[in-house]
């Protein structure tokens, strides 16, 4: 096990009508000044962003609304809400929605307090060392950016999409109430259960050995979602379902499962290309990348691979490593498109006229690889891309 | 799965070495005059102390001590620590130690900013307002006091056991080093694992349902154990053992494991009992009561009991909840056997005729009965006791 640190400080409000604690949290932050910022129309037409304000304003707190944020947030938004939190005094952000939302919110946050640009931190992924403090209403369970420190931005100029982050931008609490993703469409909720389930196999595949306990948190959240989620499908009211998927959400990317060891992130990296030139839904895309880069990967470690499609799909091991894991593989791509996901990219609109240019503008190192647990040329990124295609 | 708030502010500083951080890190919070808290006499035998105490003086820290926590840590060292505190102006606390002095130093840290008796809280289980900050070099995975928020202290005159908390009290940050646990004897370690395993099966036996999530994460944790344990008793220097169970150690107990449901708590009630009378090890007496609660309890839900005797020892199910639900009971009887815990109540010295005084000294409910999972009456009580004598 590596050495590590771990603090999950935010304060997650968890169940029905929690939304309605949103002022009082606030006030108990310190803010007098919000900016809400929020999305589309879902929010405003569910009555939710009504409900978040009189709760602000039954605690007396004004402020300012800036909708409008995408999928796959873009830097222009972030510019506009850094200039409108500067002309109102706004000294608390409530970010109303999913993780672009919250990423979006997290970039004004640190870009308000910054004399430069925002985007310094994120061009060389800088440690962001202060920022306003933000809370979330959380919409989407998917990114897990209502208790993470990281923030996805798409530079509109470059179409460069960067992650950075720092426990300055950690929401200082987050409101999770299931309810709220009743309405979700399939497909959003789909993108998300993969997106969840994509942040625990980036924290799985590792060279780092002996680490069993994170290793069974990362399944826990496996069993969790692979029992929850078909759930939800059936039936988008199912509470239960709804709520186990959105808790499992949060802690797939508080890192409560990923200390003590190097993690992965390749298959992000891979995907983040596909969603800044498509605008491609990231889950989606994950969904038809991820057993793509684990098809790679499993000759640099079958029992890895083994053992995952073990634990988690119960495949019985008859003593051939690769050929277990390759059937946990299997299972994975089932279970995504069981989904209703996609299986290969050209259902995505990917062209395969882009592979070499969206293979050469991954965030390559120097030598020109990218990945730790195993290492990718341009050419093995270009094989990934044809082989889901 | 019940509305519930979940917040894990401390900073964990976890892996080889750490130790020589505390000075910075009592820095970083603020402190300007601190209190070395700690027990025995292993401490500074192993040099600890002194590699703390040199931590301090780099950061220009100054500092004053106060050792002698015992096992079951008593009211009468609290009071010391709180006079030493206010005459030394000290404003950060450090434990170091395992759970007894951290509970103590956590019971100081609320006691010196207090202007009545500190038991006041832990008399009516209030809520703690406000605390001196506090930081931990945990010494003993075992009771989870370096990441929650609680802390038991007997009263001395009365020898009740009773545990109270509150944010306040937890630790700004913790130290977690697993080479410094290289030198607890065998029983130290088993009774650890008991203690551990105990605060997850607390939260495991729940009448909430459809919380898959935490049931997940909470096997996480004892399939670590069950793994993990072994090793240490095996081999005391197993880093990579010693590391996995430190981490489960804090995970089982910093509530992670035990959100969006009700907790039960009643083998610990019974058992502090024994402590308080017989300064039994805490651990040693949960690995006697435990199996002997759940034979008790088994009925009531065999179908819960089944699950977590086919997830966690692999026991397979032939259609008979009740006879895999007992064979689970009884996989955990044998398993804190092979670790050198006792297996009666006689061993651990506590006497028949003590059972009623210590079953109508517990603390009751004004009907007469304790328990959630469920109801038990004194004579209840008295049953379990002698089930296990």
């Amino acid at each position: 096990m590596l050495n590590f640190e771990f603090c999950s400080p935010t304060r997650f409000v968890f169940g029905k009508n929690t939304e309605s604690q949103a002022g009082e949290l606030i006030k108990n932050h310190g803010g007098t000044k919000v900016l809400i910022h929020y999305g589309g129309g879902s929010v405003v037409r569910s009555g939710l962003l009504d409900r978040v304000k009189a709760s602000l304003t039954e605690q007396g707190i004004p402020y300012v609304e800036l909708g409008g944020v995408q999928p796959n947030p873009r830097s222009g938004l972030v510019y506009q809400g850094i200039d409108l939190c500067r002309k109102e005094g706004v000294d608390f952000i409530l970010a109303v929605g999913g993780g672009s939302v919250i990423d979006s919110a997290k970039a004004i946050a640190a870009g308000v307090v910054y004399d430069g640009d925002f985007w310094d931190y994120w061009a060389v992924k800088a440690v962001i060392p202060k920022a306003l403090p933000i809370g979330t209403v959380l919409t989407i369970p998917a990114a897990g950016s209502e208790g993470s420190s990281n923030s996805v931005i798409t530079h509109e100029e470059t179409l460069i999409k960067r992650g950075t982050g720092g426990d300055a931008v950690r929401p200082k609490f987050s409101i999770l109430n299931p309810e709220l993703t009743f309405t979700l469409p399939q497909w959003q909720t789909a993108s998300g259960v993969c997106d969840i389930i994509a942040h625990i196999l980036e924290r799985y595949f590792t060279n780092t050995t002996e680490v069993e306990v994170t290793d069974r948190l990362c399944e826990a959240i496996l069993l969790t979602m692979i029992k929850e989620a078909p759930r939800v499908i059936e039936n988008p009211e199912n509470y239960e379902a709804r709520a186990n998927i959105m808790w499992a959400g949060m802690l797939a990317h508080n890192n409560v499962c990923g200390v003590g060891r190097e993690q992965e992130w390749t298959t992000h990296a891979i995907e983040h290309e596909l969603s800044a030139l498509y605008d491609v839904t990231h889950g989606a895309g994950l969904a038809v990348l991820f057993p793509a880069w684990m098809k790679k990967a499993l000759p640099h470690d079958p029992k890895r691979f083994a053992q995952l499609a073990t634990r988690v799909f119960g495949i019985e091991n008859k003593g051939d490593d690769m050929a277990t894991g390759l059937a946990g593989i299997e299972a994975w791509a089932d279970f995504f498109t069981s989904l209703g996901m996609p299986r290969t990219l050209r259902e995505l609109g990917v062209q395969e006229k882009d592979f070499v240019y969206m293979a050469n503008h991954l965030m390559l190192r120097p030598d020109g690889t990218c990945g730790k647990y195993i290492v990718l040329t341009p050419d093995d990124v270009v094989e990934i891309y044809k082989s889901c295609y």
